[in-house]
């Protein structure tokens, strides 16, 4: 019996979320699938993120037993010849067996891209929000940078029962427009933290197109954060802009250590 | 009676052709039809650029004529409530009566994308070609300058008996990995151009793929463009990669003017 950490990548555009639901096909699900049908045994992922319907991710984690004799690094390949397009390991690996990928500390770090534009492109319209008016992205980053540091976000998180600690850190939270081409009309939120909040990094989102497009100023991102009520801050921003990019575990990687000493 | 040019966005993934064919939807039957219904009379326009199945357009051009009294401004706004949410009329202008949009002088701009990273990216895997093994992006525009300036393309065209002129002149040809995030796995092959044999993007970008993979050194694209004969030139690229960025006519733009001057 071993246990393996699947890094995956997918397109959650046509999936209900990540985990399994009654209704509609989910990323968890298709794992379990192709895993149980390659393995030859009945597999069950445990993730790290359960990401909404519509949400992507190019860096999400999960884990699995199996008894099965093939090299856990070979595992990526063979399930990538069996999964659908828009799924992709980027990485199968041992880990020690009491390796779980949500109770441990982790940094997260997500991106939500903003087509701002005249027009919709087209081809950006799956996987970034398209908005038409003028955005100032420095005072969005003047906004952003109010969050920054551990902070009670309950004005960023969407009630749900299950959660009573409200407080996460943010390590970093920027803001950006493209510098050349096409990628001059995209602005991109990149988020790194210890945790989110359900529908956390969505309601940043709204609140900073908010200050971008000059409703709010920048300043009055503190009173939303110390005013611990959900009702101050934006809406939360539509799924389809947003990507789980990496989650990085201490004990895995040398990087995480090596980015904490910078920051 | 008026004349009205259209400046049009395409997702090519789900059409058969720029252009009406027998099996399937094109993007120039959709604009027929939601053009009929929204001005009550019968549309036909004219493409400046027929892509094919799976290419993407940001700026592709066509015109139309038409007895309505709706301002030419109006029609991009009135049709984008109308069309699927893969095609976008991103401009529309009345234009002189004897504009043809294949018939005079115009600078096309083709880019292609090529995702070249360890895994595929699920979220590329429609708006560019996936290429696993290692790119040298230096020998790549080292190549590609053999092709600027004006010559005889025919290496680098898919042979159908209708064009005998194949003398084209390429303004600029450039290739380049992005600097920030995500973008550094996607190399970009920007070309401009007085205009495109058939597949000849999709030829050079297969050539410029043999070059920066080592199977060829960049100085053997000059005795391919000599050589004058398609099989001395690499395969010819998937069209999932290729977006038509912009068409620009002499008479519709002072950038044009601008360009040439500098160029």
């Amino acid at each position: 019996m071993k246990r393996v950490k699947l890094t995956v990548a997918y397109d959650g555009t046509n999936y209900c979320s990540w985990q399994v639901q009654a209704n509609g096909v989910s990323i968890e699900s298709e794992l379990n699938r192709h895993l149980s049908e390659l393995l030859e045994e009945e597999i069950h992922v445990i993730g790290a993120s359960r990401t909404d319907a519509g949400v992507h991710a190019l860096g999400n984690v999960c884990v699995f037993d199996t008894h099965a004799q093939m090299p856990a690094g070979k595992i990526s390949y063979a399930m990538n010849t069996r999964l659908p397009a828009d799924i992709r390991i980027q990485d199968s690996r041992e880990v020690d067996r009491d390796f779980h990928p949500r109770r441990r500390p982790t940094r997260k770090t997500y991106e939500y891209r903003i087509c701002n534009r005249r027009m919709q492109d087209p081809c950006s319209r799956l996987y970034s929000f398209f908005y038409h008016w003028d955005l100032d992205v420095e005072k969005m980053q003047r906004g952003a940078s109010y969050l920054i540091g551990p902070h009670d976000f309950t004005s960023f998180c969407t009630n749900r029962a299950e959660t009573t600690d409200h407080v996460r850190t943010i390590y970093a939270l920027d803001v950006s427009r493209g510098l050349a081409g096409r990628e001059k009309d995209m602005i991109t939120v990149t988020v790194c933290g210890d945790g989110f909040l359900y529908n956390m990094v969505r309601i940043i989102v709204g609140t900073l197109l908010k200050i971008g497009s000059g409703r709010i100023r920048p300043e009055e991102m503190e009173k939303i954060l110390s005013a611990k009520d959900r009702r101050c801050a934006g809406d939360t921003a539509p799924p389809q802009g947003l990507t789980l990019l990496e989650i990085e575990y201490p004990e895995e990687t040398e990087r995480f250590r090596r980015r904490a000493l910078r920051t």
